[in-house]
């Protein structure tokens, strides 16, 4: 469920998806779009073959929190918060019913269909408008007290200290490892001195991420002179990750990501240097192996696996 | 057990000691010392009215591993490391037997007996040679893909960022908040100006963490700065730490922790200055409900609650 479109879709153990279909969110109100979900679920199930046989619902959404059940304080849904999304879905279906915010379904989907399949120890740290996280520890996903555990793009560190965040404090890692931060780190260099670069000739504000990517794939030194800064801060911050959950590995997921050695290769260089001799060898650096357009779906599907 | 001594007792769901001995631990091997352990053991549950009751053997350890069930590279004791202390119990006395190190056992002790009684989500920072910490998160106690989660003492911050670690590496939480931190937090202050102070009456040899207490509690001005800073230091790490497993509590245990207030106010106010707004007001400090003098038993002896 996203601000825009709400997808859902019938999905087997493995992974594979047997039907889709998407509608508008913006409803009239959150009953209504429940209605309407419910109703487009019912119909999905009795068209094809599967009625009697659906295990449970999951459901990922924007601050949705997993212990209450609600989607809390949700500035891009259409509908004042708290939304009791799980027992609004849940008793319409009478299916057991999950949600889950974006960053902690990647991290089941991951687990369950993706690129940690198999393991018990490992972190998804998602990069996009801002940077996401799931903690899987021990085989299970952190919640936390109030369903606020794995907000690691908020960690705070020197690398940043010099960038302001949208919560209003300075030096979270999302201020430099986010799309927005990607393309501070561009303007910076850019500014700094008059070296030559591709980046040059694009208008700052179609210097997305993706274009800074291109560009340092077709070897623009000041380009991957930004991904190499990305790398090295999201390595340092893996660093003291470690020393929290001893994962086995660090997954990256999201646009961001698709960067891939790009980012891993300096990311992991900055994890030797700065970890603790207990970590240093042990963390593998990965990027998501869910297919981007799925992956909020199968996201969502894996979740009543989570218990 | 510790390098000198191995304490033992019967202890009961509640936390009652209803029987307690001790043995030097350097004995001839390891061998040898789980057999005079379970031999002891053995007579202390003939002696008493518990013969068969028994539920578990927890034991705390110096680099216990709770994940492999062995000692791993342990400096303090006689004997070469690893030692597959779970199971050599287990099989002398066929009573199933759970090990721990430190401070994991520690924060097992304070869900079951102590300060962390019906909560969930709680860090526990053990403040004394160095920083240890254990972890639970949605009443699980973290342990990770090797046993190495929750080493808190080793994340780095800015504030230490000119103290070297004994892991080799800087800025180590512990490198201010554990008693040698402390003792050059204090030489520091004293170094940097001439200003009055009954610290400066007290050789540096002597200047412990709690001669530096005591002259704080008299109020002197110097040694309450070096706790404030040390409070401070805390509170800010906690704001981080708070990130990663939205705890509702971080409790302080050790000789260290015995400063109480002198540590939690500052603590909290730095916690309050610096922590993102989901956790600002929802986290409490408090100072570890156990006995001192009880504190290893008994949290060895909750190991066995943990699973």
């Amino acid at each position: 469920m996203g601000g825009t479109n709400t997808a859902f879709a019938i999905v087997d153990s493995v992974g594979h998806i047997l039907a889709k279909d998407s509608f508008p969110t913006a409803t009239a109100s959150a009953e209504v779009w429940a209605d309407t979900l419910s109703r487009k679920i019912s119909c999905m199930i009795a068209d094809s073959a599967f009625e009697g046989e659906i295990e449970g619902v999951g459901i990922g959404a924007p601050c949705a929190n997993s212990v209450t059940g609600c989607v809390e304080a949700a500035t891009d849904l259409p509908w004042p918060s708290p939304i009791p999304l799980a027992s609004m879905i849940e008793s319409r279906l009478g299916i057991p019913t999950v949600i889950a915010n974006d960053a902690n379904a990647t991290a089941i989907g991951e687990m369950t269909y993706g690129a940690a399949v198999g393991m018990r120890n490992f972190i998804v740290l998602t990069l996009g408008t801002g940077v996401g996280s799931g903690i899987v520890c021990d085989g299970h996903l952190l919640s936390g007290a109030r369903g606020f555990a794995g907000e690691l793009g908020h960690v705070t560190f020197p690398f940043a200290s010099d960038r302001l965040c949208g919560c209003g404090r300075r030096g979270c890692l999302q201020t430099v490892a986010a799309a927005k931060g990607i393309r501070e780190t561009a303007r910076r260099l850019l500014e700094e001195s008059d070296r030559e670069s591709a980046l040059r000739d694009i208008p700052e504000s179609e210097r997305s991420p993706l274009a800074i990517e291109q560009a340092a794939r077709s070897g623009d030194p000041l380009a991957q002179e930004v991904y190499a800064f990305t790398g090295e801060c999201l390595g340092k911050a893996a660093a003291e990750f470690a020393a929290f959950s001893d994962p086995e590995a660090i997954i990256l997921f999201g646009g961001i990501a698709r960067a891939g050695e790009l980012l891993l290769k300096p990311m992991r260089e900055a994890f030797v240097a700065n970890s603790l001799h207990l970590y240093r060898d042990r963390v593998r650096f990965l990027c998501s192996a869910l297919d981007d357009a799925e992956a909020a779906i199968l996201g969502a599907a894996s979740l009543p696996y989570m218990h």
